[in-house]
Parts: structure tokens; sequence; C-alpha cells
């Protein structure tokens, strides 16, 4: 009899599953058979693999805005925890030996031209990434951290779209260098060595 | 009889069929119906189908380094001539609806954790793009358009990992927006605003 936990047991062997083959590649049965699920249950809770799929893509999601909620919440400056987020991925991608790449990444790679309601999905997936990010940055504007005048959305959006290539571009060197570069860059170069309102050489603009 | 113009005809056919479908998607047989060449021509210029998936790489690679060779050619300051690089592709993109992506991208991303031939080629290729791309800052560097301290190898990786980027977002939003983000983010931010060797005020820090 399935039980509460059962869609999500199936989406947790799925997530692993469609991570490393792709999601054309994987089959309904194989994630059942993995998961110890009779596929009466699999369409008791999503009524196909279409739908599975959308599921799929929240469950991904909820991995990147569950830990930034959590980070956020911690005690720190912004522009840190922001890093540290990152941080935590990469040390996550270190330890899968490099492979694999970001699930949501991977998916507007293999279903953004094949699916309508994969690509709205996704897009929306990319557009709550955004603003998790666009939180930390807020803030560290609102803290003099960043100047006053920094778009924070665009910001926000550079970030996570940088990530993805970053994330791409470890896949195909299998190393996590390009990730430490994109740290270097967005938080060495792009956050950083701008003038703060209160600083006293601004005042020379005046 | 396989004349001159055959392995070309093959790729240009692949190209196009493997860049929509994927490479494990593509039958040998689509692509050489598309392209009108008996299967024995196919094996006269590819041992195997892995053999042709390596040289589409070189041959996708070269439209890349081809265009970046003959911009860098013309006349004026390098990082417009970069800039205009990105530009061209942007405007390709957008002409095709925002749909396939960066094949290099799709390569790395499908192929990057199944075959170590493709990935150590993706590496070499984004290896090539990325001394290509430096070949513009370090003039712009030379010419004083970024100061000397720039570290152009850094800078070059992380612009084909940022656009990788953007274009993977683009093809997910189906709009060219994230390759103008990347424009105004690499061309207005990172490389602008940074103070020039003979620039008076940076005589304040000595």
């Amino acid at each position: 009899m399935p039980g509460k936990n059962t869609k999500l047991t199936i989406l947790e062997h799925g997530a692993r599953i469609v991570h490393k083959k792709g999601f054309n590649n994987t089959g309904i049965k194989e994630i059942l058979d993995k998961a110890c699920v009779p596929k009466g249950s699999f369409y008791h809770y999503f009524k196909s693999k279409e739908a599975f799929g959308l599921s799929l893509l929240d469950y991904y999601a909820g991995i990147f805005i569950g830990k930034a909620k959590q980070i956020y919440s911690e005690d720190g400056p912004p522009l840190l925890k922001l890093k540290r987020l990152f941080d935590d991925f990469s040390g996550i991608f270190a330890s899968n030996g490099c492979e694999l790449g970001c699930p949501i990444g991977n998916m507007s790679q293999e279903m953004g031209d094949l699916n309508t309601a994969f690509r709205l999905k996704l897009e929306d997936i990319f557009k709550m990434m955004q603003s998790q990010v666009m939180i930390f940055l807020d803030e560290a504007r609102q803290r003099d951290e960043l100047p006053k005048s920094t778009n924070t959305s665009d910001m926000a959006d550079f970030i996570i779209n940088s990530w993805e290539g970053s994330v791409l571009r470890m896949k195909a060197l299998k190393s996590t260098e390009p990730l430490l570069l994109f740290d270097r860059m967005i938080f060495g170069r792009l956050l950083k060595g701008t003038p703060k309102k209160n600083n006293p050489k601004s005042g020379l603009l005046f």
C-alpha cells in the first residue's frame, strides 16, 4: 500500500538515475525496481512520465533553494554566506568526481527544445534560483557591502548563468578548477572593489 | 566514388542533425540519407561512429575558432572586436529561435561522463577557445585597455564558461536576454572601469 513517503522514495531514486542517464534515457521500470515500488504506486502519484519529470524538476530545485534558505538564515555577512552556498556545491561536485553536473542545467540542455511544459518549469526554477541569490545581494547592498547602484537582479542572474557554465566546463575538464575560477571572478572581482557609500574617497565625486 | 568534399558533406549534415538530436540519439544511416552518401563512403572516412564524433567536435570548434580569427584580423580595438565575436553568435542564436544551444556545451553535457576520448577532445577544444579569446585580451592589455595586472588566462576562461552558461539559460528561456546580460556584465563591467597604467589617479596609490 502506498505510504506517505512512497512519492518521495520514487523521486529520490528517480533523481539519482535521471541525473546520471538523462530523462529520456531513463525508464519508469528502472526507477521502480531500484525504489522497490510497484508500478501501480507510480501512477497513483504521477499521471504520466512527463508529470513525474516535472515533479523531479521541483525536487532538484528544492535542493538548491533549501540550501540557500538554510545558509541565509545563519549569521554572517551576506556575501560571505552566498560564497559559502556555491562553495558547498563545489564540495559536493568534488566528492562526486566532477561527474553528472547540475541537474537543472542538464535538463535545460536535454529538454529545453523538446517539451514546453519542461521548458516553462525550468524557466520558473531559474527565476526562483535567481530570486534566492538576489536576497543575499539585496542585503549586501542594504549593508553597503555593494554600491547602492548595483542592479542585484542582473547580478543574480549572471551569477546563476556563469555558475551553470562553470559546472558544464567542470564536467568536461573533470576538475573543480572552473568552480574555483567562478569563485575568484564573482566574489574576488565582480562583487568586490566597488566604492562603499561611506567610503571617504567617494566624496571626491561630489 | 567518394570525392574530396564527401567527408565535409557528411560532417556538415551530421553537425546539423547531432546539434538538434544529440550524438547518441543520431544514427549514421540518418546522416547518410540526408547527405545522399552511401554507407561505404562513411567508413572510408571514419572508422567508427566515435571517430566521426571526434571529427564532428573539430568541425564545431572550427566554426568558433574560424570566426574568432577572422574578426581578430580586422581593424579596431581588441575588446570591441571580442564583443563583436559574441554579438555575432548571439545574432545566429536569435535567428535560430534560441534553440539548439552551443554544440560544444551540448556535447560536454551529453558525453562528458560517457566517453573519455570525447571528454579529452572537449577539454582541448575549450582550451583552444580560451586561447583565442586570450589573444584579444592580451592585445587589450598591451594597449593599456586592460590593466597590466589582468590575468588574461583566467579572464578568457571565465568568459568562455559564463558564455556557455548564458547559452544554456537562453535555451531554457527561449530569449537572448541571457546573452545580452553576458554582454553587459563582461564588456560593461568586468572588462571596464579598471584603472589604466597611465591614469593619473593611480598615482595616489604610490
